[in-house]
């Protein structure tokens, strides 16, 4: 537990067992009366301008999300709790009248709070002409159809779960987005990724001296993408991995993770970039698999759409 | 494209065909230093405020997404555009400097601007008592290690995908979370869903008059969660989904999507659940996965943890 940037999803005490250590963490209290998941991307941002002081915990911080909060009672308990607990409030509240008691339970207890939903709903409202419903995710007026594009993306994920490792070549047409790098690269959490997000995505494993499927040279070039990573990166992924694979020495030994064997895999990888100049070279080292998707999902846009300026467009 | 709440990922031209619509159209400029997820996310949740009139694009909006905008000429750029197209501005810019240089050229150009970075930074920051680092994600000086956390999540995700359906059911000890129910009650991108939260689950289907695997009533009850659903509900996502496959009438008027054997299925699955009372059941009807995922982790956190005030916690 000493990467300052990953968290933990296992429970504690706040008055457990590891004493002294979390005695010092500050606490954020997120609270929603929809999923949270808002509140919690926010505050996830916001803390990665943390990160000098996340690593090693020299700044331990604990998150407590709170979804689901829809009447006043209960947001009061929470926001007493923030107080007794010495946590901060960051929330987000559909209705304005429950958004504004928050406020001012927070101002009263002395609790540090923000609200992350107001302040863009207004924006938004002005910008329209329109209100604001008011209404939360939940609420019982409210219409939630689910829409086409809702059931697209969810054939999206189911599309590309079959896809997976290069398991049906024959389907790279049906993709819109084809990935291909060696082992480890990420093109399976890419594809899931990109899958969420609407995109049919077919990823294709490149292995030392194994030809590629030949489907992939006949789909539009455009829509593939080659990931390359940094061998030494790419050894200890790949030592890690044959570690919680419970793999031991025989398999670490082996090939697989051995520093000649990956700089040969990702030279065989590079001549196949090569030889297809318009599929662009990603490089994947150090980089989140959401940072990966936002350079995928650039260059994939771009492509599109030639437009002066490069953006990624949606219609509401 | 008659749905509200959907949206499309098809690129347009601005000035393109279809005319008068789009003349209407309201556009939002998101930008971000970064990947433009967070906000993204916002904004997106800012929309679910005006539901009401977005459904048959009553007050059409275009969102348009900049990524990776860390320098101020390209900046400068977006900005003039959006003043050009009547557009608002959205912004997360990790450097103050450049997030203040946003804040005054929309002022100046009239465009209605809203910082969604800053105001959550700088009360995460007083709180702390730390200075926040002004670095953007992709920043140089940035030593953005990937912790054990992030290894373990996609693992989780590696671990889910083999799952699916019912794939390996002598693994189900190992999943975190045990998702069951009928087909189409949305299993697979749910279990996908919290698969990229860190969770290992595995999901198993049930059909009418086969036994569920038996490995199911071995593992922890506690991580089972059931899904229903409502017939009807039921029946016309099954329909969409036979058309989607193009299956046609042959097989839209067998078993899968008619009425009498969607009702059999469903009770066939709800006698299974009432002899495992223990499994919540959950009603996933006209929700979202997002928001089925987050009653999940409610109840899961709820059970492990069973401290005063249900949450979910994390360490930073
Ligand atoms: N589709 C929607 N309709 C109405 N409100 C929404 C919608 N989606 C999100 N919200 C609201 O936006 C905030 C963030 O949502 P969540 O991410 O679910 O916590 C909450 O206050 C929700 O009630
Ligand atoms: N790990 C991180 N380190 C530094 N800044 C970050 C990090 N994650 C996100 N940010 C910043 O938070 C904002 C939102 O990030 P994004 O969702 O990538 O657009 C951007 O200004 C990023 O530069
Ligand atoms: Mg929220
Ligand atoms: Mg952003």
């Amino acid at each position: 537990n000493s990467s300052g940037s990953g968290n933990e999803l296992s429970l504690f005490n706040d008055g457990g067992g590891e004493g002294e250590r979390l005695a010092a963490a500050k606490s954020i209290y997120m609270v929603s009366d929809g999923t949270g998941w808002t509140v919690e991307h926010s505050v996830t941002a916001a803390l990665g301008q943390f990160e000098h002081c996340l690593v090693d915990r020299v700044c331990p911080i604990n998150t407590h999300l709170f979804s689901g909060i829809d009447d006043v009672d209960r947001l009061m308990e929470v926001i007493a709790q923030a107080a007794k607990e010495g946590a901060m409030l960051v929330y987000t509240l559909a209705d304005p009248s429950i958004a504004e008691s928050a406020r001012q339970a927070c101002l009263l207890w002395g609790v540090t709070s923000l609200d992350v939903l107001s302040p863009i709903t207004e924006a938004v409202a002005s910008h329209l002409g329109v209100s604001p419903s008011g209404l939360p995710r939940w609420a019982p007026g409210r219409n939630s159809s689910l829409g086409e594009d809702y059931f697209r993306r969810i054939e999206a994920i189911e599309f590309t779960i079959k896809q997976d490792d290069g398991a049906l070549p024959r389907n790279l047409h049906q993709a819109d987005i084809v990935l291909t790098g060696v082992s480890r690269t990420g093109k399976t959490p890419l594809s899931i990724y990109l899958a969420q997000k609407g995109y049919r995505v077919a990823n294709v494993p490149i292995v030392k001296n194994v030809d590629l499927p030949k489907t992939i040279f006949e789909v539009d070039p455009e829509k593939v993408f080659a990931l390359t990573i940094n061998p030494v990166a790419l050894r200890s992924i790949r030592r890690a991995r044959a570690k919680t694979l419970g793999l031991g020495d025989s398999v670490m030994n082996c090939n697989y993770s051995e520093m000649d064997y990956v700089k040969q895999e990702l030279e065989f990888a590079s001549k196949i970039f090569q030889q297809n100049p318009i599929w662009p070279v990603i490089e994947v080292t150090a980089k989140a698999i959401e940072e990966t998707a936002a350079i995928v999902l650039r260059l994939y846009h771009d492509r599109k759409n030639r437009c002066s300026m490069p953006r990624i467009s949606k219609r509401y």
